[in-house]
């Protein structure tokens, strides 16, 4: 039997505990023991029915946080996975198998075997090291990450660079990386009508008639070009109903769900009015129930992004692309309190699906990225 | 006790026959026993599980047929009646109340009486009497006057005009006759586009946004002018349906029901093409699953819409107006065979609501109206 990689040893031993989102299974005890072996402060910060912790080593300067999840989304349908999903399994082509292998023990594996290898080689390093780690990333994430930067804000820890685990990577590993996020603005909009019969149609107000022009120009709103590091604003409609499923009746009501990826371009009041002055250029009886869920964040060039850009051309020889793309994630919180933010982590192809899996010597590279990374930003 | 005349003792007799639809319990035993008596060759036509009969009286020459269904709608809430729905109760304000009061078991003692009268008053009357009654107008009608009218093409059986007893006036018995019904034609448009998640619209087509300017441009769209006899052709969407129901899933395809009231300006192949090419105009991948309900049919100025509106004058004092708006009826089926159709009952506030009522008198007022009618078409 080859012998695994220590990186690789402890991403089998964490993807063996099946930690379901928002269960954690023990992994962050295993994390906290490993961490306080090396001369962590460790604090655990369960909230609610939620695991997390926090755990900070060094003294006063700039502080490098690693942040991430033990949570796994759902394994779908057992029969359809090649290997079982909490086996750990590694097949003769070097993949390991698990949910959670991509998404993102893997990335918790090589963090800490980083940070082991940092503070063993640098035991005077410069600065400070941290770990975030919640178990609701992949829930609701109401008692997670964003629970404990409230706490963190409020006895204001300090937190410079923060590099979150999560799979950035979209064919080799270091490929990509996420230096922000856009924002995410929902919206429920119900536009009223005067229900009738089909027949007596002067009697009735269809809302459908009256919405779909204001529809169509919502649609055909160019609402900003977007700029360097995002892409223009998009908006969408993700639900759309009206009718009482008969043939004869004029519908009362029309009920529409919609959704902004929203850019550092605009922001939430200006969407809002811009909605909001369409819909009463057209005359309609409206009503919508706005809801936030993220603001955008973006880290530009600076200290983080050129020690993680430097670290990926040195280990793996690529140049690394930043980007702002895809859906939300924890670091929108870790942002908030004015930390640079890279998310970092290895191919995200098989995230979320059955038989994720993830190529096991990528972690290995990964493990050394994040110690380059550690030596760029805190070696003496 | 006040006496009854005989209209009302019959109307009360039919509605005490509890016929929800499609039930006749007895209802045409009943009259075609009285038809019988009064020389008429009856001739019943159960087709499946519905009870029609076809009556006729007379030799040759111009045919009067009185036309009608002894089927009600359902009662709704029981308690919501005042007085039981088949008690047939007439109150002090000589309101005569029951479900099928109005629609049209009134009518059709109107009709029976009418006829028992002018049979006595003129037994060498001209041309032919005729009866056709359905115990399935409520339902899906697919057994009622549709099937009984193909068996009487079928022997190329002479209909020059047809009273149809639907309660067609509006505030006061005889204010309006209906001289025609507008055609009535479905489609179910399903709109494809292509599924993804709304962070990544570039990979996605949202049906939603590509159909919203279609269906804007067909509910402003101007179909026809309508005539002297028809109101413009109507458009209405009735259900519009599209999404997974998650906010951050762009949807697949686009269900969308709705239905044309036509006009004899337009016809059904030219409503289905200015559809489709404004719907090929938009660059949709559609598909309409069409079903037409009913085509037009107008009884222009003529014999018996003279007679009808002589008859109203006479008795009412008033000009009735002639019109073709509301829903489709069984006039439909009958003016296929060339015949000039009117519909002509009593006032219709009530139908198909709980506490169906209608004046008592003026359902003596309408065999008057239906006998005077009879006298001008086919008295000697």
């Amino acid at each position: 039997m080859t012998t695994l990689s220590p990186t690789l040893e402890l991403a089998c031993e964490l993807i063996r505990r099946a930690s379901v989102t928002p269960l954690d299974e023990g992994c962050q005890q295993l994390m906290m023991e490993r961490l306080a072996a090396c001369g962590f402060n460790v604090e655990p910060m369960n909230i609610e029915d939620v695991d997390n912790f926090w755990a900070r080593r060094g003294g006063e300067g700039p502080v490098l946080c690693f942040a991430g999840h033990t949570d796994v989304v759902p394994t779908g349908p057992l029969e359809a996975w090649q290997h079982a999903p909490f086996a750990a399994f590694v097949d003769d082509e070097g993949m390991l198998h698990g949910r959670g292998a991509a998404d993102m023990k893997g990335s918790l594996a090589a963090m800490l075997v980083a940070v082991e290898r940092f503070v063993a080689d640098h035991p005077q390093h410069q600065g400070a090291i941290a770990f975030l780690i919640t178990s609701d990333e992949e829930g609701p994430a109401l008692h997670g990450t964003q629970a404990v930067v409230e706490r963190l804000a409020a006895r204001n820890e300090r937190l410079d660079w923060c590099i979150v685990g999560e799979p950035s990577s979209t064919s080799l590993v270091g490929d990509m990386v996420k230096n922000g996020r856009r924002g995410s603005l929902n919206g429920h909009l119900r536009v009223r009508g005067v229900q009738g019969h089909v027949a007596y149609p002067h009697l009735a107000k269809n809302p459908i008639h009256l919405a779909a022009p204001a529809l169509a120009e919502l649609a055909g709103e160019h609402w900003d070009a977007g700029n360097a590091f995002f892409p223009p604003t998009s908006f969408q409609i993700s639900n759309l109903n009206s009718g009482t499923g008969t043939t004869n009746v004029i519908p009362g009501e029309l009920n529409c769900l919609f959704n902004f990826r929203f850019s550092t371009e605009s922001t939430v009041e200006g969407l809002q009015q811009r909605v909001e002055t369409i819909l009463d250029k057209h005359g309609l009886q409206w009503q919508i129930d706005w809801s936030l869920s993220g603001l955008p964040f973006l880290t530009e060039p600076g200290a983080l992004l050129d020690a993680v850009s430097a670290s990926i051309r040195n280990v793996t020889g690529r140049e690394t692309v930043a980007s702002t793309t895809g859906g939300t994630s924890d670091g929108r919180f870790i942002a908030t309190l004015g930390t640079q933010v890279v998310e970092l982590g290895p191919v995200n192809a098989t995230i979320h699906q059955v038989n994720e899996r993830v190529l096991a010597s990528d972690l290995d590279l990964l493990t050394e990225i994040y110690y380059q990374t550690l030596v760029r930003l805190l070696a003496n």
